[in-house]
């Protein structure tokens, strides 16, 4: 009775301009393979297993299972439904709801609900940057600030989804306008939780998050997703699926437009201080770049105001799956606001304020991430003090894909661009935030093969920061040694001996005194 | 009391020889953050969320939290625990098992238990092949006759998983010898389930089966997991703590070996009549790349006899994680019991049968994979009707990572043998069974960079085998079209222009009729 009078309710209601039909939820349990033949040689088909896959055979060698299914059939009383013309008879038709009723209708399951996010503006979050390398700041704490005001100025379709780790991610901003969402009970001593709280933290199951915040997408509301780097592994294949079901969408024309998937990994790779290798694996980028090109994005924004732009342009995209990796520890800032858009609108650029190459360098060092970023630039500035002759180019890649060729990805960049910024033959010293083979595989079709690409080589645990950088060989001393491999220049000899004291002394340092050496730890660009 | 029983029984005969002890278990409910200081600042610490992480600060800026560290810290009653030299008392330490009972030396959690299996002689089951290309068979309906008698001698320490999926990946021969174990409850129809059964088969859970799985292999069983292709992407981030467990494994000298983790991924990709675009996804290879080479292995066995030798190889292995992706529908077999023992013992191989380069090709394909192994082959036969000049050599990669320099993996090729089968500077056609780019990635570091990858290109849902591979262009035709880009023959715009027409006839076909064109369905080798 209650379904009934749901659903007229909703006839009644379905023409009026801007309502939105709550559609009653039907339950109906059936028999599996309901209906079927009920029996053949004796054993049940109808609700038995043997219902899945061919329940039975009609061939030359089963003839008798012809009856069987005409028999079946003939069940449904086809001349109750059909007109004599094979046409659907009036009276069967009349049960079809209204076009607008119709499921694919819904705009619970068609983006219906789309209302544009009241973004405030991003760079009112900048931070003030005077000099490159000098101020430390957490990344994902200022992005907070940002969040916060786009959560309280969507309170009724924005939300935060998160393992439990919107505290450890950094969001801590968040919680200034919002609680968690708890719809449970409320036990002595629970704190910080409440019925419309925008941020979805209180269970540890990436597949939960990832399946409700895909849900929520379809209705046409908007939100992210964020996790421990390692840990979005979990939902491989539901963010399979979702690329699947884009594309899809993609070619039909009545599916209305969602906004992106978008995951902020962070508590990455780079800092295991307390983890250790339970919790490192940056392969969703590897997973997500076998998907469509026209579906997915990536982003590794290396400083809080690069994070700002990436974040703003991805909440504000539709019909895409973004990852953006980013840090929550305090780190060099390297960017201005005017060179933070610049950088992130050409997605990769050369650094101006970290080369001396005048157009015609020796060599190449790449970045991408915000760990492969700083130990890039500490590597330049050992080459600048100690070879100054040296012609070196910095590059710093924040929208991965531009390494792709343009005829590949929509953001890849055309080979005349890659050739102007890579040449076609200086070794090119490539520091990454992933696995090494990722970049290979995105610039097979380059020219310039000289290509050394240092990233996560699946070594280290529990250790600091820098030393997760050694034993991958991705720190400023490795990275120099490897570099100096393919350059002729008088006193190369002596600064290869200089990283390789300095790693040995980085390697008593740490096992005496259990932190990282004081001139790393202090580190500045000027 | 039961448990102090049980303790008791262990101890008196934990020296018996061959005996294994059954330990108790020991469920210990306790507070969240047991014991910490019951509150600070009036706010619960332990039993509450606040224990977790950092329960409290003891710093310049909080330092009455100094005393509560102290209390907290005596109420463990150092006194009563150590010595006055700090060493810990004699009673306390009474309490430690002997060394043969210590958790890690439980023979169930260091494969202590581990009995050899005892593998039938696989030759025994391979195929007669008299001409290659001309036999079809079902390739993982063969592979279960060998499974079966490897059930069948190893009653007690050998189980099969899979997600309800033995019948459809075609294991059927294994039910003759043993049932799906099923411990719940029976219900009237129920068949073919048992309390002692081999199959791990009735439950719906990649994550369970994989679960299960590493759990047995760690007592020092056997087993392996067979999976549609696509879903096992399900448990990449278990096969990746998996692989890591292995890795930190290895570097302890007290660890025993274990049985490889092994995986049959079959219902494959390019099979699609019923399924379609949900049930497509073979990155699980691209996603194990990325992981420790010492840990590794990929096999892509053409046919019925490879795919025996595959599986033998891995069942007998240890310490590994092996994948076999292998078809399960009728296909063409190619290489008779020696053939198929020297291409499987070396990995790689020329095929002489389908070469006709007398050591100076022309062009080169190469083939990984069931699919691609036939689509390469009817390439060739086009090339070699229409064309005989042209000298084409054909190369069959069954183990992957071959590919890959020596310096990488153990199993790479080195680069002078690498040149010696793809060339230095011929133009390569690779047909390959999953995403192209992880070719490009696994071959990143070889000289030779005329490679042009066929491979799976997230396109196609359900339709006939051959449209699949039409829609990826890694079928017969768009190879040959490929090829000819790159060699300068008299005659190949005729080939060319063939190869088109029979595309576009094959769409019209398939768009009348609904099946493949019938010279497609009825290729032949000779």
């Amino acid at each position: 009775d209650k379904v009934v009078r749901d659903i007229h309710k909703i006839k009644e209601n379905s023409n009026k301009k801007g309502y939105i039909p709550r559609f009653p939820m039907i339950i109906l349990k059936t028999k599996k393979g309901w209906t079927g033949p009920k029996k053949i040689d004796g054993k049940p088909i109808e609700n038995s297993f043997r219902s899945h896959q061919i329940p039975f055979v009609v061939d030359e060698d089963h003839k008798s299972n012809l009856k069987v299914l005409e028999k079946w059939l003939k069940s449904y009383k086809p001349k109750e439904i059909f007109n004599e013309d094979g046409t659907v008879k009036e009276e069967v038709l009349d049960i079809l709801p209204d076009y607008k009723l119709r499921m694919s209708n819904s705009p619970y399951t068609n983006g219906g609900i789309l209302k544009e996010l009241k973004v405030p503006d991003y760079k009112k979050y900048m931070l003030k940057i005077d000099k490159p390398g000098t101020k430390k700041a957490q990344d994902m704490l200022e992005l907070g600030k940002f969040i916060k005001d786009i959560v309280k100025n969507n309170k009724d379709n924005y939300l935060i989804f998160g393992p439990d780790e919107a505290a450890s991610n950094r969001l801590n901003y968040v919680f200034d306008v919002t609680k968690r969402k708890w719809n449970g009970a409320y036990l002595p001593g629970d704190e910080g939780l409440s019925k419309d709280g925008r941020v979805i933290d209180s269970i540890l199951s990436e597949h939960i998050c990832e399946g409700l915040l895909e849900g929520y997408l379809l209705t046409g509301r908007h939100g992210f997703m964020h996790s421990y780097e390692a840990f979005i592994r979990i939902i491989d294949s539901m963010a399979s699926q979702h690329a699947k079901w884009l594309k899809v969408a993609s070619e039909l024309p009545w599916r209305k437009e969602i906004s992106s998937l978008n995951y902020v990994l962070s508590s990455h790779i780079w800092q295991q201080d307390h983890n250790g290798f339970t919790h490192q694996d940056p392969g969703f980028l590897n997973h997500l770049a076998t998907k469509k090109a026209d579906t997915v994005r990536m982003y590794l924004p290396p400083d809080t105001n690069t994070l700002l732009s990436c974040f703003d342009h991805c909440t504000r995209s539709k019909n895409y799956i973004n990852v953006i990796v980013a840090s929550k520890h305090e780190r060099l800032q390297w960017f201005n606001k005017e060179e933070a858009i610049s950088l992130c609108s050409k997605g990769i650029d050369k650094i101006d304020f970290a080369s001396n190459d005048k157009g015609k360098p020796d060599l190449i060092f790449a970045a991408a991430g915000d760990t492969p970023m700083l130990e890039v630039m500490a590597a330049t500035k050992i080459l600048r003090e100690k070879l100054p002759s040296l012609k070196t180019r910095v590059i710093c890649v924040v929208d991965l894909m531009k390494l792709q060729s343009d005829e590949e990805h929509p953001h890849g960049l055309s080979q005349k661009e890659y050739d102007k910024l890579f040449t076609k033959d200086k070794h090119i010293i490539f520091a990454f935030h992933g696995y090494p083979t990722l970049i290979h595989q995105l610039t097979y079709k380059r020219e310039n093969y000289h290509l050394h690409v240092h990233g996560y080589k699946e070594e280290g645990t529990i250790t600091t920061g820098f030393d997760m950088r050694v034993q991958n060989k991705i720190d400023r001393f490795n990275l120099v040694i490897d570099a100096l491999k393919y350059v002729d220049i008088k006193g190369k000899k002596e600064v290869i001996k200089y990283c390789s004291d300095m790693l040995k002394k980085h390697e008593k340092y740490i096992k005496e005194e259990g932190i990282d050496l004081k001139e790393v730890e202090d580190f500045k660009w000027e």
